[in-house]
């Protein structure tokens, strides 16, 4: 960058600007804030970093993160979750917004991925096998396929609907509409073609 | 957080919020990259922050951070930098931005922070003393107050102009006025009055 800039700093930004949507006055910002910090601030996210990778593993069973000690995962091994219904997602990132929602009590599956020809992801680059397996082994009788509104979602939606044509699993997926707390002046018109499509009386 | 929440994931998640403009969402965000990313990136992250304290300290003469082993900074050990004139600034990452336009020659002298009665930090906590030696010791001719332009950083300007009242140092301050880029439809009332009472016949 800068003649200006030690070597130290101009390491720690680069190492925050790779991060998913962190741009350079970001990662600049975030290097600066921790030089002139309390030293134990720096430290602890240091530690956290190292700490992260070594204390964790995906669930066996839902691929979920789980803490290296806690497999499966507390959401697996917990009786109170329905058993018979599995909501299937992408990301673990996913799992953490249907959990902050409280209104879910079955049970996960974390594809870690979507199907993209473009970025070359196919089926055996996600964890299909491995639903499939606990759709007859635990005798699942719903699927949520909660994926992204994205294409890459779409696709993996349809593509799962395919494999299981005959299986007697019901197959269900998220409701489409305008966002709570959305102004319907700025919706696009997908998102408000697809409310008008799905209008339900009250 | 979440049941659904192992330790060690929390815990990055909590590094994370506490830095500055990263809100809980991002924070979980940049969590889950790290742990699904390759290894190197969050190691080399939790590497360059171990290494960026014990790396750098203030420049001994214009306190901007610097590599351990270059003090006097690069900056002010530079011969090709006019010796007569510093530009004030708040904070090290100011003198990253002036260093950025490349229209800068002079050198620097960051007070770290800004005068704040409501944040209970006066004169003692900024390098003012520092700056007035250097004033009277390099015989400068010149100060450039670059301070924000907030509230803070006006009570700092005019804390200053006071003390150097009297000595013949010419003081100077940046140019108001509408920002390169800016709407003028979406510029602030007092920006806008700045920018028509700074005027220039062209």
């Amino acid at each position: 960058m800068s003649a200006a800039l030690p070597r130290p700093v101009e390491r720690l930004i680069e190492a925050f600007s790779r991060l998913p949507g962190i741009g350079p006055k970001t990662a600049s910002r975030l290097a600066y804030h921790l030089l002139r910090g309390p030293e134990g601030e720096s430290r602890e996210l240091a530690q956290a970093l190292e700490a992260v990778r070594q204390g964790t593993v995906f669930c066996s069973q839902c691929f979920n993160i789980t803490a290296r000690e806690t497999d499966p995962c507390a959401i697996c091994q917990d009786d109170g979750r329905l058993a018979g219904i599995l909501c299937v997602v992408e990301e673990p990132l996913d799992v953490l917004a249907f959990e902050r929602t409280g209104r879910y009590s079955g049970r996960y599956h974390v594809l870690h991925g979507a199907l993209s020809p473009v970025e070359g992801i196919g089926p055996d680059d996600l964890r299909i096998r491995e639903l499939l397996k606990r759709v007859s082994d635990e005798g699942i009788q719903e699927l949520i396929l909660a994926m992204n509104p994205t294409l890459e979602g779409e696709a993996t939606t349809m593509y799962l609907k395919g494999l299981l044509a005959g299986n007697p699993v019901r197959l269900t997926r998220l409701a489409r509409g305008l966002p709570a707390g959305g102004d319907l002046e700025y919706a696009d018109s997908r998102t408000l073609s697809e409310a008008l499509q799905g209008r339900q009386e009250f």
